[in-house]
């Protein structure tokens, strides 16, 4: 059995590794932490898990050395408490943003503030395993793309890798509301938020920053907070090198994708289902992935969509651990997604 | 022209009372007064209000003496404040909840601590114009009830007048989130609150003793809150007196409501909108009211819709004002409501 | 291995069923049957199982003899059929209307024709295993009760089985669309649905007479469309015997309820979350029940909850499927929910 | 009084032309033209205008010559019976799609069959007053633009006309399910439609080509279906003419906008409204417009709002009558919207 703890467990990101290993037959969940609620039960803020677990949150100074430590922490604090997390396990899984990107100008560009832990950002592998698989066989740290950007990154990569992609590339992700987590503020109000369709970061947000590294292409891209509690769409749009068309585009996909167990191509000639749409795809890992091109354009647009619980966070990270561990890669993340839903 | 002024202005039956003071042509907001936002916009907090007012807020030291004084602000505060409220306006027209039960014991029992000006009770008038419509003509002290529970009044009190009923009457309420008001709370937060059905108040709920004082009914009434942003929705269940028919409750209805300009009885045989629902209501004042009955059945099932921020609120508040200023009843209350919506 | 196959597989129960099928490590489905669709690929129309199945629709002659059939098809064709579909299976497990009731009047009289096979009404073994079980696990006619039946019938037997409800009970019933099923008509359309609060059976909704039968109390049911796609709850009302207190209710749960895998006592003191909400509950197996009881009231209000397309259907089929089959009874099922969601 | 009819009165821009035209203290309806509802009350399908209108659908023989005649009918059957409607009243005003291009080889390449009244289409001016209102004043023959068409008109052209962008422009459109109509198709039931963010048009849907006919660009538009009944947003992106800043833009707009009743520059450096969001414009004729521009950057992104029911449709061909009749341009438009909503 493989020995876990989630710090942050009572945030949206937290329950999410809990249910999720809850439901890993080779997982024992040894510690729940949660800074304010220490001593309470789990389902009491999770209420999907009453009857599945009688864990209750312990407090960080309660953790135990274990095997695997996840972290659904808060950006900044995260780096502050790194060196103090990475002697409690064997690997580290962290959910936050502070070792996502490789660079801490960029870093700091982005977030406001100097990175305060930059010599560790190059030990840590981007917790991709579409891309990272074998190094992430072995890797003890561990860093999970934003939600935003795994769409970004899964769907745009290989199309920038097989050098389709001429110049700069334009996202607009559209995201539900749990992206913002549990913390009460008024913009987070049911009464302000229901039915919104609210552009939040008309530029510079900070996934951003994650699909330029990955792709090496100029990225602008506008977040929109939609109408849903879970999921993200990405709606891309790149100008196509030379002769580049629909055929190899779908080559450029099937070939980095075809074995991939949590990556489908969507992108039917008809029907209501013929692009990725996160609506059927909550609770589950996949992230779907389609295009459409005009005839004689030479724009392409790419929709990635995916659950920003799941695959956009913790199932991403259920997955990196089942590459480290060796176990088989979907196992805890079986499930398939709902329609209607 | 009537000067108005409104103390809360920044929440949400505040900003309602201003949408619709704005488009009164008979009325003058003098004051917009919000404990925390003294010299903002008032259009910074109440969106829709763009390009419609240049008003700003103001602080309660500010206020000077005018016509009508609109309260919205929190029970228990006003009934503190209530004595120096009465210095500042001929009229005041209160929508908190501290002045609507009549008994002081009654008040205690639902609000859990005692009545602190329990000699100001008999001085207020219940604004409900369908019911008091003469006295408001002359009322300086008005108390707009709450939002359920004008649904409840104007709903069931036509069948208990008329003696109809026999005797308890059971109420299950559906309420949208606006009715929790502007505050940021955990338990509002749009990933908590979207797609729930939550009981939030089994018994005992504040309006239950409004319309077990309208009614001379000892009502049981339940709280749920549905996915909406406005609206009130209401199932009354009574046991009906002997001989009670269709016709009877039919005849009830139409003797107290035929000139009423925003009640509706609705209930029709068939068809998608036989029955009152709040969703084509956001935004008018109407309370919509309908009813069935099962063929050989003495229990009658009253349905009832209102937005709560109108009819349930501000509208009604308007409404009482232009009964008391001389004013058609429906100044500034057009809005018929959208479908679809 | 389970030889299994769906007919009316091509709507929302049968999806469902599909979709728990697929994911049973026991069964095989041999046969998804659709009158319209034969040869298109399943994962068409229930977009959630790409890359799950491979399956296409076949038509009903196609179907072989099989080791257990699923039923999703409408009332009356099914009674019509159900000679035939008994000759292709040695379990058959009917999800439709038309083997609820055992009393082919009451039938006639609830759903507006006369029975057309009554001699097989007592061949059927209702499927409600925290009920049923012995029986189940030799029946090879189950019938599944209707959505609201399940969460009235779980949430009301125990009390009535043990005499603590004095005479009538009344059932406030919420459900979201997918209830309606799969078949467009504008009634369901999302510009009218959205948002609705709409009564659209105010009396005598067919899954009341189901309550009554489990129960033996004369029950009153009124059916409100709420915003949600999948999800019922029940709020129901009833007059306690004499002496009956809240550890008396709360002792003929836990004794009915105890070992039960797939329902949950949900009856907090305080929380957002202390009563059942269908909202934590989609895609999982679950009927959460809870109670509330006003202190010195002789009444109890019981509020119940499930997911309509599981545990109110394709769910409880594949429950009753695993019991007859002498499958862990959870298999196939463990799907915990998702929060927030 | 003007005496106006319409066609095409069942559907949902037909509803709220009656809507708009009721609450129009100039304007009488003298026929509400609806081929299947002859003599039902109009309130039975727009249940919003109970107890506001008394009118009955007529079928189109019945049509009196009027002054203004509204056409809300299908495209292609609009252009076939435009001879025999121009002959019905003084001032024909389209709401189809069918003489909005100038062009017929455009049409023909957008609605895939040729225009069958191509010598018609110089005769129709575009119905936006806020850039065609002198010619509106005399125009007997008014085409009113398409939903999106208006956002991206409205918020595009400024920018275009003042030479500030410098070539192609992308515009992601997010749409309501009141804009596919009141017919009842799978696509459209709640339970599909409900939460989807579903890219039903990745290319070449018919509003591009009117945007590009108004700006004079290539313009590349994308629309996806989200959670709303009624509400367009629009998000472009185009890329700016050397040396144009901030102020630039802002002038743009002002210089076009500033006396324009309809028309509000939504673009703050803060808040969560400091953005256009149809959330807040629900049955209200604004359409609000703003940009954000990265610093550094040479590309603008250009955000657009409005109802389309109302000023993408109704509202805005309601401000075309008012033009044309020298009516005072808000009347009868002066509702404000609702927050929340």
């Amino acid at each position: 059995m493989i020995q876990a703890a989630v710090v942050g467990a009572a945030g949206y990101i937290g329950g999410e590794l809990i249910r999720l290993l809850v439901g890993h037959p080779q997982v024992e969940i040894v510690h729940a932490v949660s800074r304010t609620l220490r001593g309470r039960p789990v389902d009491s803020v999770h209420p999907n898990l009453r009857g599945r677990t009688r864990l209750t949150f312990s407090s960080a100074d309660q953790l135990d050395r274990c095997d695997v430590l996840f972290l659904a922490t808060p950006h900044r604090e995260t780096m502050q408490r790194m060196p103090e997390f990475l002697t409690r396990a064997g690997v580290v899984i962290d959910l936050s943003g502070d070792f996502r990107l490789r660079d801490a100008h960029t870093y700091e560009n982005y977030y406001g503030s100097p990175h305060e832990a930059p010599e560790l950002l190059s030990t840590f592998t981007q917790g991709t395993p579409e891309f990272h698989r074998e190094s992430l066989r072995t890797a003890d740290r561990i860093s999970v793309p934003g939600c935003m950007a795994t769409a970004g990154i899964l769907s745009l990569v290989p199309l920038a890798e097989a050098g389709l992609i001429r110049d700069d590339i334009t996202v607009d992700a559209r995201t539900g509301s749990s992206g913002s987590g549990a913390k009460a503020g008024s913009e987070n109000l049911h009464a302000e938020r229901s039915g919104a369709l609210r552009v939040f970061a008309p530029t510079r947000h900070r996934h951003e920053a994650e699909m330029a590294q990955a792709t090496g292409h100029t990225v602008r891209m506008t977040a929109t907070g939609v109408e849903a509690v879970r999921g993200v769409q990405l709606l891309c749009r790149a100008r196509l090198a030379d002769g580049v068309d629909e055929r190899a585009i779908r080559a450029a996909y099937r070939s980095r994708f075809a074995d991939e167990p949590f990556v489908r191509i969507v992108a039917a000639r008809r029907g209501m289902h013929r692009f990725p749409d996160a609506k059927i795809l909550s609770g589950s890992n996949f992230c779907d992935v389609g295009f459409a091109l005009d005839r004689g354009s030479s724009t392409v647009t790419v929709i990635a969509a995916l659950d920003n619980l799941v695959k956009g966070g913790a199932g991403n990270a259920v997955q990196c651990m089942n590459v480290r561990f060796g176990e088989p890669e979907e196992r805890g993340l079986e499930f398939t997604g709902l329609h209607p839903n």
